[in-house]
């Protein structure tokens, strides 16, 4: 706390180094997820982070590393904590999918302020066509999502709970993760959670007339 | 023909404003949904298309005006080439949808220059959010698209085709958009077309289903 109060000194001095750069990586997700990569300046990032050029240099010697590290330590954290623990911890893949898209569509309408979208797709198009690194990273991170919803659906499969006989595990995560991640793109451009409601809906009549027949 | 060769003359000038227009647009589109809106300079977008600063300020005098431009022009046109036109013409919704992703495969892997997404999502994600009017026209363009589709699954009901029964249109068409554009994105990511062709499978798989029931 102390640490914090000294970097948010007129000064903009620290002695936190592992504090800025947190600070860093946090102003530079909230940005690039929103307004994008190109449209930020790091100029803004250094100020909000209270940090001067020489630290951010120290930290991060050009935009690009700054770009990987939200990546890796933001984008893929956000990953992890809506999608993978949510369907892992569910008695179901099918509910576990339910439980995020209900999830999303709650937190999304308690905000208030409007639809950002997908933090990984909002980045993964902006930055996957234009840098190798930047591309290896993304689809590491997209690789992982799909995979944990597969493996769910193959512990289903085996448990015998019946809702997912005779389904491609690893075509259908591939489609559950598609569908979601295109309804949030939609939801953002419409404002609205709508297109998540309506194909958190559509999944689930697929799942159960699967069960039934 | 005459004009073009005009425009294309090592003063850069032109008798041509429509052609300029059209050739300033052409060069805005591949660029901003490629490269994205904000990283595209126009300073290089006048110099592609042979213009000079006051030729490109005379038909936009702002850089929206040329965003909006390629929205209503050129996405819209690409949206209604890709999707619309061929499902209204297939036989049924069902085989409409299959010829789009065949036809959007095909085209990727004869290009094999990797693959750039979805004109629409790739500007819309980075525009909807920033300002109302692009917001307006891109959830404009996604509305026809779903709406096409809608239709079509409306009139596949009323044949008693069979294929489309007990679903309802507006929200399968919905779903059958959020699939795709998210199955495009993740083609972008890995730059390789499994995804659609997963996810073209999956809905054959869900709408046959429904048939055989």
């Amino acid at each position: 706390m102390a640490q914090r109060t000294a970097a948010a000194s007129p000064r903009g001095r620290t002695n936190d180094p592992e504090g800025l750069r947190r600070r860093l990586v946090d102003a530079a997700y909230a940005a690039f997820t929103t307004r994008g990569y190109h449209s930020t300046a790091l100029h803004d990032l250094k100020r909000q982070a209270g940090a001067t050029g020489g630290a951010l240099s120290y930290h991060f010697p050009t935009k690009k590393e700054l770009g990987l590290a939200v990546l890796r330590d933001r984008v893929a954290d956000a990953v992890e904590e809506t999608w993978i623990k949510p369907v892992l911890s569910a008695a179901t893949a099918a509910e576990g999918i339910q439980a995020v898209f209900a999830g999303i569509v709650s937190e999304l309408e308690q905000r208030g302020g409007g639809v950002s979208g997908c933090p990984l797709n909002n980045l993964a198009l902006e930055l996957s066509r234009e840098d190798a690194d930047f591309q290896a990273l993304v689809e590491t991170i997209f690789a992982r999502w799909r995979n944990a919803l597969a493996d769910k659906i193959r512990a289903d499969q085996s448990a015998g709970a019946g809702a997912m006989n005779g389904l491609d595990p690893d075509a259908f995560a591939t489609f559950v993760v598609a569908a979601y991640s295109g309804a949030m793109a939609m939801a953002k451009v419409s404002q609205s959670t709508e297109p998540l409601t309506v194909c958190a809906g559509q999944l689930a009549k697929i799942i159960q007339e699967r069960r039934v027949s």
